[in-house]
């Protein structure tokens, strides 16, 4: 195998994080740039991670009692109007559709002609148009709950798009749900929190913080916005995926009323909950090196990849060995499911392909030469701990699955630790500030990490955290409040918040 | 259970065919129509259907090599105008976005803002867009074929919509391949349309005619256009899917150019094909009755409904037992997946509730009471064939595959039996227009079925067919050509066709 004298991907993520993050999206062909302004093309390999994400949590929805559905790609402009702070927060980045045709133009192109009475708005979110239908669908108390996901695409003109993280358009999943009270609403927010939690820990390996947004960090419309935070390898938090409680606040402004029990009319409580392809520049964040992307392996779309070593004399052997392999590893379950396993027999240089599924994030490579053959061997390579080790061949299939298990867990506990060692509490605000401040201004940005403190919401907190780039990620759920001091203003409070520089 | 003196739908196929199908949609509670013009909403139900037509498909894309990728919804205009066929194809139906934002407008409402410097199509189909990805990826003959479809969501601004058969915004899935000779791309094409053959009959089973379309009827730009065509109930034909060998047209207006093994520089070959939520349509035609939807077993989200019959004292009893069965059905497989079952506990009234499954189109329902406790048995509804019978709990867990299996060969049986009843050849033009034509003219218009003849593609036969509003629906590929004289122009001719009134 040909050795590199130098880590693939360049720059590091000690030299820069930013275009170290596009290199391994690049490097791990996961996505490309469209022509389109700030859309992407998500590629095979980019897609078969997202199709794992929508699989396993397309399980856990169905396991939480809901179903799928499917809305309009458009929302007549009038409708994003009837919930005021809604509007405010989506107004200033859609897509509008103002024609339904084209023609020829006097200079010979093509013009929009056709104009509609009324514009239609690409969804940025879909609490409205499902509102509507909503309010049509629910008459009784006996037609609640509606309990209703939908896997889709949206579109929010961003101003600075980032491949997965912040693209106009992007792919996500957003749950609608209305029940006849808000104590079963409330219930079905934090269930939904909880859901995603789970995804991101056991399945991303992403160890996050489960908490509620401050009120200037919410949804636009809702009550309360519950969040689950992750720590990125540069100690940037990134909002993962997020469980919004609406109260009665859509339910009014769609008019999804019902008769209760007493025959008395009453409004709706409802809920909405999303996360997005932007948990694949999550992934990425959180668990790739220099040598490119690594994938936890439950996500993973190949598992193991199998890298047949021949010259062409021996070809049929080491093939035929390979594909009795790769049944043989497909009859083993890993998290329940079969184990994933390509074979790459495409005809190039054996250290580039090697290379290639290192920067892919393969958990698992196993090359098999005629020298294995005759021995009854494997010759593995693990991508996270970079390690390579020779087995007999039944051994390996028979502990396959436990080594697998064993890095999906070394990456959370990676993960965790890097968490852990840049998580501090503070009590006074200029240590606060110093821990996101370098110390000479010619010193490049840091981003400290998570900082925990006491805190009032108020605009005093706004002011002080702008000029540091700071802003409040969350309450966190698992902190019971306990009393202490505000390092913003000084005030008593009981209330505990985790601080970041952010995505 | 109450006895129904009607049919559950209203009016019937005889009465009214549009209505039914209508009435069908809203009585199985697949899909509703929306606020926004052309656009439907996709129930749960209906939504499952569709979701297990995507996984079976997508099975069938990646056994037979392709990858799934994602490309941006929006296509810049420019873009459309290359290839001279495609946009006259396009242009006159698509959404056209041409601003960013939204503002206050001068009357308090929003208007449109943030004019974009050239307008975006959203995409009625991606062969532009993708073309321009394939010709970034393109340079080697080694980076070729490329194998990939979309799962995604277009737009085509129709003028008469119809829920599942012709609506603004549908689902559909595209495969977009790129070849280095022109025999393997034709191979492509003919191997996708056996993919969708295969799915129409084992999974739909719904009877399908393989044929090329004629040159009046390919899609914009094609060089030739494969089709899927199947008989409805009213004796229309429904084009129900299509792949298309485009030649080199979209490579040169991309520029898809490739590195041949003699290093000379060459234009790829390409081909797409697709199908559509369009299919649920044809399910619904082709199947349904007038007491509402058929699913053939193979597509149903729940193919056994089990009813628990009881009073509030036996509840716990009937439900353990439901619960029981229900595992016990589960672990039966049945086209080599677990049989999917649901209990159905609502509160509702057992005949109304009997019905609402009828009308779903479940295939078989369940209904279990204390009575049946008692003896160990079950009493099983079977909605292909309206017949009830008891079993004895064991005997029915051990067979419920094979019954599943027999209403899944009866439907496409019967579906088969109306095309060959309905098919008729013809040597003379004035028994051919006999065939789409009332006897007098205040009878209902009348679709006769599908005709067999000789012809010659030629603008004589467009007049003539017109009138009747018969299309040629393709030139079926297992009949071989034959010397014959073509019935519009009396001219000698080898080309045979189907023609019949179409959707």
């Amino acid at each position: 195998m040909a050795k590199q004298p130098k880590t693939a991907i360049s720059p590091t993520r000690e030299e820069n994080y930013p275009e170290w993050y596009q290199q391994v999206i690049r490097a791990a062909d996961l996505a490309d740039l469209s022509p389109v302004r700030g859309c992407m093309v998500i590629k095979p390999w980019g897609w078969g991670i997202w199709e794992n994400m929508q699989q396993a949590l397309d399980r856990m929805f169905k396991d939480t009692g809901h179903e799928n559905a499917y809305f309009p790609l458009f929302i007549p402009m009038s409708f994003l109007e009837k919930e005021a702070e809604h509007v405010d927060g989506f107004a200033k980045e859609c897509a509008v559709v103002t024609h339904h045709r084209l023609e020829p133009g006097p200079d010979g192109g093509l013009v929009p002609a056709g104009e509609l009475e009324e514009p239609l708005i690409v969804r940025p979110t879909s609490e409205t148009i499902i509102g509507a239908m909503y309010a049509k669908w629910v008459q009784s108390h006996r037609d609640l709950p509606i309990l209703i996901n939908q896997w889709a695409n949206v579109v929010r003109w961003e101003l600075r798009t980032r491949m997965f993280l912040r693209t106009t358009e992007f792919l996500w999943q957003e749950g609608h749900t209305a029940h006849a009270t808000e104590e079963e609403a409330v219930e079905e927010t934090n269930k939904m929190l909880e859901v995603y939690a789970d995804f991101a820990e056991n399945w991303m390996a992403m160890p996050v913080i489960k908490g509620e947004k401050t009120a200037g960090e919410r949804f636009p419309g809702a009550v309360s916005t519950l969040t689950i935070e992750a720590m990125m390898q540069d100690r940037k938090a990134l909002q993962s995926g997020t469980s919004h409680f609406l109260g009665q606040n859509f339910s009014k402004a769609q008019g999804i009323q019902f008769q209760d029990q007493n025959g008395e009319t009453c409004f709706a409580w409802t809920t909405s909950w999303g996360v997005s392809t932007r948990l694949i520049g999550a992934l990425i964040m959180t668990h790739s090196d220099d040598d490119g992307l690594i994938v936890p392996p439950r996500l993973a779309p190949a598992q193991i990849i199998l890298l047949p070593i021949h010259k062409l004399e021996s070809e049929a052997d080491v093939m035929e060995y390979c594909e009795n392999l790769k049944k043989e590893l497909e009859a083993q379950q890993f998290g329940g499911l079969p184990i994933r396993v390509k074979i790459d027999n495409r005809d190039i240089r054996g250290g580039e392909k090697n290379w290639q599924h290192i920067k892919r994030g393969v958990p698992l490579r196993v090359e098999v030469g005629p020298k294995d053959i005759e021995k009854g061997g494997v010759f593995v390579g693990r991508r996270d701990t970079g390690k390579k080790q020779g087995y007999d061949r039944k051994e390996f299939v028979s502990i396959a699955a436990d080594i697998l298990q064993e890095i999906q867990q070394e990456l959370y506990d990676r993960a965790l630790k890097l968490r852990e060692d840049n998580t501090r509490a503070f009590n006074d605000f200029e240590e606060f500030a110093a821990y996101f401040t370098p110390k000479n201004e010619d010193e490049p940005e840091i981003h400290g990490g998570f900082a925990i403190c006491h805190f009032v919401d108020c605009p005093e907190m706004e002011e002080k955290l702008k000029p540091l780039k700071v802003t409040a990620r969350c309450i966190p759920l698992d902190r019971p409040a306990n009393p202490g001091i505000c390092i913003f203003t000084g005030q008593a409070t009981d209330k505990i918040g985790i601080f970041a520089k952010a995505y």
